[in-house]
Order: structure tokens, then C-alpha cells, then sequence
């Protein structure tokens, strides 16, 4: 293995949304070799991991680990807790469709990731824009997980440190949309509806699918969505 | 729900060992009340989480929830790796034992449930002196996962933040001990050998018997183990 090649290894959360696979394709732009990750958390939108395998498959990851984890054991959440509905209106605050704790999970399994491929990337593709006011998707989140995951791994105490890549933070939905069609993204692949049914066609009515259209909108392209 | 209580509520991570029973038996006494998690990540030495079962219910805690993730995909450590053997000969340096970002994971799903709990703590029986070494059992982990818990979550952000309690951090095995036994824990109900059989007997060469032993001589009690 070459030292170039080493220094670049990626893990790249693919949640089969429109975010993470736009993530995806900036990393592997940048030259990074990367390594997808996406984690069967018991979410509602199941459709989405089907999409994240066929992502995987058309970026040509050099491998896609599916991590299985119970949230809905922890529940708390519209979309880990069959009781609680997916809301079809805009709401106030932070909705219930906020996961506890989602990203810090997602990110310490994939730090785990990381650690046993000798990655020295994590890439997320959270974003503090058009967002849904999720405490997580914050940079300063972003940076105190940074912060932790070098004082977590044996890497890290060994001196390979390890950097968590947020590049979608700043931007906005129809940038990032923008962004991903220049690098080739199809994002008729992709799956960002909550409720999205077995074959991945999108409600049009929940808060990711608002956030999805209006994106697309502003960046004046068609919408590939498959709706219901 | 009285105030009171709800200010006290711990969730306390209970893996069936010496240490996170001593520390549910601290935080017992110290007035809180206690939902136990335990985490089944793969690990080699599932004896471990029948005795969590039932130290949950000798302690009578609100409610014990056991959550699965599999760390056996990720792989990387002699836990979860049925290839790599556990060593039964001490080592320099951090073994083969080590779970890559264990307690980062640990502790995430801690924090997602304490926010469904609406509790104020997370307890953890990390300990720096006694230890094997792992980067994630250091008083600056703590700390910065603290730090990371409370910009994380919906309950942060609404003014509720959560504390990180590792109460036997700065405690010699034989303290540790010595503090449980005057608290009234059984330590014969408690696993810690890292490859311990089906009901529970431990190997009495691993890195975990090898500290337990020394702890029990070095407190002066009687070794309640029962070995293979």
C-alpha cells in the first residue's frame, strides 16, 4: 500500500439520502479512496438503505459496510417509533422526527470504522442550513466530535489523528444539488422521504421532502423525485 | 413526577462486570434512580450479559434495556474478532482487546436514551488507574464527551443538559471493591473474564482476570470468581 493511498482513506456515511451521496461525490472528487458506511438504525424510510447499496454501487466505493443498530429499542423519535407520526406540516422547534442522539451514534460507529481501516477521514453529510433544526447538524457539533474522536482511538494516541469532514455545512440545498450534478450524481437514486414506501417513491408532503422540492426549485433543475 | 426525582434520574451502562456494578451501586446510593442499558456489541464474552440481567434486577433498577449493535462488522479487536485470539500474557502498549471507539459508542446510545428518559445523568465505570490501557477509559475522554453530549442533543439545546459520571476513574481496582462490598454487591454475580464459558466461569490468565485477581488480593477479600 503506498503511502499517498494511506493518507487518503475516507469512511463516508451514506445514509441514501440526497446529502450524503452529494458528500460522497465531493470526497471521492477530491481523490480521497473511500469506504462507504450506512447504519440500519430501524428507521422508518427502510427504502433508503436499498438506495444507499445501489450509491455504493455506482460510485464504486471500495467497500460498503452495513452496520445494524436498534434505535427503536431507545424510541423518542417519529422516525424510529411507530406510535409517533411523520408530521406533514411545517413545524416550530426541533421536530419529532429529530432522532436522540442520531449523529453522535452514526459518527462513533463510523470513528470505529475509521479506526480498523486506518482511515484518516470521517465524512457526514450533515448541514446547518436547509435543515430541519436538528441540534447535531451543527458545525459546533461537528468540531466537538472531532475534538472526542482524538481522544478516543488507539490511533489517535498513536499519533493518527483522525478529521471529521462536514462538507455540505455551510451550504444550501440547491448548492448542494448543484454541487452533485456537476460531479454526476443521479439523484433519482436517492431516497430522502421519511415515510418513502417499498420502492423508494417519496409522500412530497413530509419535512425532507418540502426541504428536497423547494432545493431543487431554487436550483432551477428538474426534480427526479419519484413520488407516490 | 415529582421535581426531585426527575432531576435524578441516571442511566447507568451495566455490562454484567466488576466495575459498572460498583458504579450503579454508588450511584444507587447516592439517591438516583437507575435505568440500566446494556449494550450487546458481539462481544466474545456474552456471559457477561446474563449477568447484567441479573445484577439489573438485584439492584432493582426503573427498567433495564438491552441494545444491540454489531460491532462484529466493524471488527478490529479481539472481542469481536473470533480470529484474533485474547492474550493470556500481559503486554506493553494498548492490546489486541481494545474495541475500536467502544465507549464512544457506548456512551452515544447512553445519551440517546437519557434524552428519552429525560435523565440528567449518564454513569460509566471507566477507570484510568487499573485499566488496560484503553484510550477511552481516560478522565479527558469523559470530559470531552460531556462537552459533546451537551451540544448534541434537543434536550441541550432546550436548557437540559446531561452529565457524565465515571465514578471510579480516579479508583484502584482494590477501592473499587472494597467501596461495592460495603455497598452490598455480590461480586460472584459479576463476569469479568473476557472469555468467560456459557454460565459464566471465568479463564483466570486474560488481562480482565489477571486485574480482578490482583484487585481482590490487593483489597484484603475473599476472590468470589468462579473459575474454569
Amino acid at each position: 500500500m503506498s503511502q499517498t493511498r494511506s493518507n487518503q482513506r475516507a469512511v463516508v456515511l451514506l445514509s441514501g439520502g440526497l446529502d450524503s451521496v452529494t458528500a460522497l461525490a465531493m470526497v471521492k472528487d477530491a481523490g480521497h479512496e473511500c469506504y462507504a458506511l450506512s447504519i440500519d438504525y430501524g428507521q422508518r424510510h427502510h427504502a433508503e438503505l436499498n438506495a444507499a447499496r445501489e450509491l455504493a454501487r455506482v460510485f464504486d466505493v471500495k467497500a460498503h459496510l452495513l452496520v445494524a443498530v436498534d434505535l427503536t429499542a431507545i424510541g423518542g423519535s417519529a422516525l424510529t417509533e411507530a406510535s409517533i407520526a411523520v408530521p406533514e406540516e411545517e413545524a416550530t422547534g426541533i421536530p419529532v422526527t429529530y432522532v436522540p442522539a442520531r449523529n453522535t451514534v452514526l459518527l462513533s460507529l463510523a470513528l470505529g470504522y475509521a479506526e480498523t481501516l486506518e482511515a484518516e477521514h470521517i465524512v457526514i453529510g450533515a448541514n446547518a442550513v436547509d435543515y430541519s433544526g436538528y441540534p447535531d447538524c451543527r458545525p459546533e457539533f461537528i468540531a466537538a466530535f472531532e475534538r472526542l474522536a482524538n481522544l478516543a482511538t488507539k490511533a489517535a494516541v498513536e499519533g493518527r489523528p483522525v478529521h471529521i469532514q462536514a462538507p455540505l455545512i455551510e451550504m444550501t440545498k440547491a448548492e448542494i444539488i448543484q454541487t452533485g450534478l456537476r460531479l454526476g450524481v443521479n439523484y433519482a437514486l436517492t431516497v430522502s422521504c421519511y415515510q418513502a414506501d417499498e420502492i423508494g417513491a417519496a409522500c412530497g408532503n413530509c419535512d425532507s421532502c418540502r426541504l428536497r422540492k423547494q432545493g431543487f426549485e431554487d436550483a432551477g433543475v428538474d426534480d427526479p423525485t419519484r413520488y407516490q
